[in-house]
C-alpha cells in the first residue's frame, strides 16, 4: 500500500445507528415546511498500518442516500493534502443518461441525452466552446447526474453541503459502467487542503420508479446544516427586470467608450467619446423602472453601470473593475431616488471576470456602496479563468470563495445569485441569502447560438437538484432580429412556454428578462408574470419525464392561489392534468395561456391562446402544447 | 522567429536624449538630502515581423547605469503573458562574486563568497534547508549580486522599482560569464501578465572602484518614483524591543496551549490549558515596556500576541490567524493603556503563515484593530510556503500582495517592516512608509545554526542595496545557552559589533533586539543604543571591503552629532580612520565602545572596553577590532 492512502485495510472500530425525525422551516423555497426523515448509520473505521481514521456517515432517507467521509480529529492525521477521492456509483446497466461534458470551470453546455455507452463518442460535439473549459475526461460527466434504467427506475447522482472542498464531476468506466469521482484540481494538481477534524461534502443518490420524486425530492437541502443567520427577515424573494437582454443580443453595450484597453484609476472617462450605445444609460434605466413600476416587478438589474467594459473580456485582466465607480452616464445618486420614488429596487451587479482576489479586495467597499445606495441584492458573475492563475471555478480554493462571498453580504443583509459559480449543493438552508445561480447554460444562450426546445424539459432533472436557477425566462419576442437586426440567433421557445417557466423554473429570484417594448406589445400574456409568486407553500409536479416534459403545480405563499406550468420538448403532445392538488371546498377561475393549435417554437412561437374557465379539485385538463411550447395557468379562489 | 517573442527583428524608430538634474529630500534615510542627476536614453524600437514596439530607456548616473524595458501603448500588443525576459550581463571575467542561491521563495542563505565560476560547484552547500524554498539552477543566484574584478572594480547588479512584475534572480552562464536575468514564475509557469501601457522594473549596475560608493550610491532610491502620500508627518523611525528574541531562543514561546490543531473560530481558547511558556504575556509585555521607557527606546513589538500559534508553521494552512483575537493573557486595553502611560508604542505583528488570501481578507479589519487601539507600525511575516499554492513569494502575483499590504496600510497611517517578503528595490522613496523589510538572514538565524562572523561585512553591499534592513541587532548575551540552556547556539559576535551594528545596518526601524535582562547587565555600553539616532542628515563610508570590514560615520538628522560603526570580519584587524567629515570649528566629546584586545567573537565576545576621548576634524584613530567584532563610537559637540 503506498504511503498516504486511506482507501483500504481498515478495520471496523465501530457502528451507531439512530434515526432523526423533524420538520423545518425554509426561508423561502418550493415548500414551506419540509421534512427531514432518515436513518442513520455511523461507521468507524481505523486503518491497520497507519492508525489512521475515517468514518462515513450514511443517511437513509425514503428517497434515497447521502454518505460522507469524516476525518474525526486524531492523533494520525491533521493537515493533509487531498490527492484524490475514489468514490464509486457502480450502476447496473448501460442506463440512459442526462449529461452534461465534465469540465472543472464550465456547466454551460447543452445536456445530451444518450445511454452511458455512447457519451464516449458524443463527447466531442458535446463539448462545445465556452471562454473557461477544461475538460479532463473523454467520459466525464458533471452532477447532478441525471440516469433513468431500462426498468424505468430514475437515479440523481450529486453532492449536498460542498463547503471548502473540491467540487465534484464523475468519470465514468464505459465497460464496467462504474462512475467515479474526480475532483477539481488546484494550481498543483491536488484535490484539495485538508485539516481534520472535517468532513467531505455528502454523495447523495436520489431514487425513484416516478420521475416527478426527483424533483420534488428535499434530501439535498435536509443533508444541508440549519440557517446560521439569526435574522433572516431581510431575505425576500423578488421578480426582476434588467438592462441586460439588450445587451446580451447586441442591441447595446455594457461598455461606455469604443476603445479596447482602460486602466482604472488612469484612464479618464470623463474624456473618453461615449460610443452611443451603452445600456445603462440614466434615462435607459428610468424606462425598466417605469415599467416595472407600471406592472409589479420589484427591481431592475443594470449590468453595465460601472467602469471598465471596455476591455474586461477574455484577458484575465487582475484590476478589472472596482465595483463602485459608475459611468459618466450613470446617475448613482438620482438612480437612487427615482426608483425609490416609484417603490422599485434596484438590483446590482458585480461582474468579477473571474479575478477574484481583485473581488475580494473591493468586495467590502462594493457592498457598503450598495448599502448605501439602497441595493439589497446583487447578480455576480465569474466570467473567463479564474486568477489567481491556475485554479479552476470549481476547485476549493474557489469554491471557498463564493461562500465568502454569501457570508460576507450577510453581513451588509445582502442577497446573492451568483452566474459562472459553482453547482448548488443545497447550501441555500445554511445560508438562504444565497438566492440562485446561474451554473448551467441559461437563456442568454439562445442569444448566442441556441439551446434546445427539450432544455427546460431536463434542467429541472440536473441543474436544478442542487437549488434554483437564474434560468432568466420571459423572452417575448422570440425572433432576435428584431431587437438586435445583425443578430439572427432565436429563442428555442414558444412565448406561452416562456410564461410557464416561471413556474417550472424555480427560483426565488426571477428575472423578467425582456425589452419593456417586448412586453407592451403582449399585454394580454404579461398578466401571467404580473401575478405569478415567486414563493411557494407547496408544489406537485403532476407530469414529468426528463427530456419530454414538465408540469407542476404550486400554491403561492401564504394564499389560497395556485400557479401551473407545463414544459414540452420539441414534439407537439397533449398535457394531460387533473386538479386534485385544489381544496375541494372551493372553485376556482383559471386563466390558461396555451399555445394555438398552430404554435411552433421555429416557425410561429407567438401564437398564444388565453382563455378563463371555472376550476374544482375534480376538474381535468386535456391540454395541447406545441413543439417548443407549453403553457401556464393561474387559479385563483372564485369570489 | 517563434511567435510572441520581442527580442529580435527590431528597427530604431527612434531616439531621445535628455538630462535631469534636481535634488529631493527622503522623508527618512541615510542622508537628507539626495541629487537625481542623470543623462537619459530612450530607444525606441518597432519588430519589424509584428509591429509590436518596445521602448528600451537608459538612465546613466556618475556611480552607474539604470534601464527598463517599456510596452507603450499600441495596437499590435494589449494584454500578454510573459514567458521569460532574457536581460544579459555580460561580465568580463571570473569576478569575485558575494552570492546567495537563486530562488523564488527565499533568501536567508549565508553569503558565500568565491569567484563566478566556483558557484556550481559550490551551490549544493549552499542551498541549506529552508521551510520554503525552491532554488532552480545549479548556477542560479540572487539579487543585489555584488561583484569584484580582479582589477578591483566593484559592480552591483539589481533592480529598481519592482511593481507588477515578477522580481528577478540571474542565472548564470559559467563558461561565458553572461548572467541573464530569471524570473519568477506564476504557478503555471509564466514570468507574469502585463497590460501595456506597462514598464519592467529597472535593471541597474552600480560600478566604482571604491566599495564604499557603493554603499553610498543613491541611484535605486532615483529610479524610483516620489513619494505618493500627500502627508507623510505620520512616518517616524524608531527603536524597538520586542517580545521575540526570547521566544526565538527557545526560552518561551509564541504559542499559549501544548495543543498541535486549533481552529479559528472554533477552538476555545478560555479552555485550553496555558502550557505558561507564552511569552506575550501581559506582564512580561509590562516589562519590556518599562525598561523601554525607562531607556528612551520608543516602542515595543509583541510577537505571539493573538490566537493561532499552536499550529501556524509548516501546514500552508488557509485560516491560520484573525489578526485581532488576543490571547486569553494578552490584554490589549490594558497594555494599550499602559504603554501609553509610559509614552510606549507597541509594535503589532501580523504572522502571515504566508497565506496571503488569508491576510488579505482581513487586513482592513486587523488594520482598523491596529487604529483603534494605538499601533501605527505593524512586522509582517510571510513564514512558509505560499497560498494561494504554485504561488511564490517572488512572483508577480504576490510581488503584488507586499506592495497591496502597504498602500492599504498607508490609509491608516501604518509603517510596514514585511519580514519573508521580496527583496527591496528602492519602493520606500515611492511608499515611504515601508520602513524595511528582512529579507535575508537575520539575527534570528545566530539562534538556528549560526550567522558567519563576516555576514555583517558583506550585506550592506547585496541586502541594503535596495533598502534597509530589520537586521535586529543588539544581542549582548552572545551566548544563547545563558536565555535557554537547551539551545547551544551563540550569535558569531562580539558585544562591541552589536553596538556598531545600529550604525552599519541601516534601518529606520531599528530593534533593540535582546532581553531587557541583558542590557541590564551591561548598562554602560547599553548606554550607545541609548544614544544612537535612526535617521540622518549625512553618512559617509571610512573604510569598506565587502567580507571584510565596513566603517561607517552617520550625523544624526538635525543635530551636529555623529556616530560611527565598525563591522569586521573573522580576522584580528585595525581600523584606520580619520574624523575629517567633522565640523572643523568644532570640537567633539567622542566615547568609543571598543572590543578589548582579548575578545573574540567565539570564545570571548563580552570583552569590551569603553573609552572617552576629545577629537577635531583633523583627529585619526587607529582602532584593534577582534575577530567578529568591531567598534561604536558617539560623538557629542562640546558644550
Amino acid at each position: 500500500m503506498e504511503e498516504g492512502s486511506l482507501n483500504t485495510e481498515f478495520v471496523l472500530l465501530d457502528t451507531k445507528e439512530s434515526t432523526f425525525d423533524e420538520t423545518w422551516k425554509p426561508v423561502w423555497g418550493e415548500v414551506s415546511s419540509i421534512r427531514n426523515h432518515y436513518n442513520e448509520l455511523l461507521v468507524q473505521l481505523q486503518q491497520k498500518t497507519t492508525g489512521k481514521k475515517l468514518n462515513i456517515r450514511f443517511r437513509l432517507f425514503n428517497d434515497g442516500l447521502g454518505f460522507r467521509y469524516e476525518f474525526p480529529e486524531q492523533p494520525n492525521l491533521k493537515y493533509f493534502v487531498l490527492k484524490q477521492e475514489d468514490t464509486e456509483f457502480a450502476l447496473t446497466g448501460d442506463h440512459k443518461a442526462f449529461w452534461i461534458p465534465g469540465d472543472f470551470d464550465t456547466e454551460e453546455y447543452r445536456t445530451v441525452t444518450s445511454k452511458l455507452s455512447e457519451i464516449r463518442q458524443k463527447m466531442k460535439d458535446a463539448v462545445t466552446s465556452n471562454v473557461s473549459q477544461t475538460t479532463f475526461s473523454p467520459t466525464g460527466v458533471q452532477t447532478p447526474l441525471m440516469l433513468k434504467s431500462q426498468d424505468g427506475l430514475y437515479i440523481n447522482i450529486h453532492e449536498a453541503a460542498l463547503v471548502n472542498y473540491s467540487a465534484m464531476n464523475l468519470n465514468l468506466d464505459d465497460r464496467s459502467f462504474i462512475l467515479t469521482t474526480f475532483l477539481t484540481p488546484d494550481a498543483q494538481g491536488n484535490k484539495g487542503r485538508l485539516q481534520a477534524p472535517c468532513d467531505s461534502p455528502w454523495r447523495t443518490i436520489i431514487v425513484s420508479d416516478k420521475a416527478g420524486d426527483i424533483l420534488t425530492s428535499k434530501l439535498i437541502l435536509n443533508l444541508n446544516d440549519p440557517t446560521r443567520y439569526q435574522d433572516t427577515s431581510w431575505i425576500k424573494p423578488t421578480k426582476f427586470m434588467g438592462v441586460w437582454w439588450e445587451m446580451i443580443t447586441g442591441k447595446s453595450t455594457w461598455s461606455y467608450a469604443d476603445v479596447d484597453n482602460v486602466q482604472l484609476g488612469v484612464t479618464d472617462y470623463s474624456k473618453l467619446a461615449p460610443s452611443g450605445k451603452h445600456g445603462a444609460n440614466t434615462a435607459n434605466v428610468k424606462r425598466y423602472i417605469d415599467f416595472a413600476a407600471a406592472n409589479g416587478i420589484g427591481a431592475v438589474l443594470v449590468e453595465g453601470w460601472n467602469v471598465g467594459w471596455e476591455d474586461w473580456f477574455g484577458h484575465q485582466k487582475d484590476f478589472v473593475f472596482d465595483f463602485v465607480t459608475p459611468y459618466p452616464d450613470f446617475d448613482v445618486q438620482e438612480l437612487r431616488r427615482y426608483a425609490a420614488s416609484k417603490g422599485v429596487k434596484l438590483v446590482m451587479h458585480h461582474e468579477t471576470s473571474s479575478s477574484v482576489r481583485n473581488y475580494e479586495r473591493h468586495m467590502d467597499a462594493a457592498y457598503r456602496f450598495m448599502a448605501a445606495n439602497g441595493y439589497d441584492t446583487v447578480k455576480s458573475g465569474y466570467v473567463g479563468n479564474i486568477l489567481p492563475v491556475g485554479e479552476h471555478h470549481y476547485s476549493q480554493w474557489i469554491v471557498n470563495h463564493y461562500l465568502y462571498a454569501v457570508t460576507q453580504a450577510s453581513n451588509y443583509h445582502i442577497m446573492v445569485d451568483a452566474h459562472e459559480a459553482v453547482h448548488m449543493t443545497g447550501l441555500s438552508r445554511t445560508y438562504p441569502n444565497l438566492m440562485a445561480e446561474e451554473a448551467a447554460r441559461g437563456t442568454e444562450y439562445e442569444a448566442f447560438d441556441g439551446n434546445p426546445p427539450d432544455h427546460t424539459t431536463i434542467l429541472p432533472f440536473t441543474r436544478l437538484i442542487g437549488g434554483p436557477m437564474d434560468y432568466t425566462p420571459g423572452i417575448f419576442e422570440t425572433q432576435i432580429e428584431k431587437v438586435n437586426p445583425r443578430n439572427h440567433n432565436y429563442v428555442h421557445s414558444t412565448l406561452a412556454r416562456q410564461l410557464a417557466l416561471y413556474v417550472t423554473m424555480y427560483s426565488p429570484l426571477e428575472m423578467v428578462a425582456d425589452l419593456p417594448e417586448n412586453y407592451e406589445r403582449h399585454m394580454d400574456a404579461f398578466q401571467f408574470i404580473r401575478e405569478v409568486a415567486v414563493d411557494w407553500d407547496d408544489t406537485k409536479v403532476l407530469e414529468g419525464e426528463p427530456g419530454d416534459y414538465i408540469t407542476y403545480a404550486r400554491k403561492a405563499k401564504g394564499t389560497d392561489n395556485w400557479f401551473v406550468g407545463r414544459t414540452n420538448d420539441e414534439e407537439a403532445r397533449i398535457s394531460h392534468i387533473t386538479f386534485d392538488f385544489l381544496d375541494p371546498s372551493k372553485a376556482y377561475l383559471a386563466t390558461i395561456y396555451a399555445d394555438a393549435p398552430n404554435a411552433d417554437y421555429k416557425t410561429n412561437p407567438q401564437a398564444y391562446l388565453i382563455r378563463k374557465i371555472r376550476l374544482t379539485s375534480k376538474s381535468k385538463l386535456d391540454q395541447y402544447c406545441a413543439p417548443g411550447g407549453g403553457y401556464a395557468i393561474s387559479i385563483f379562489p372564485e369570489k
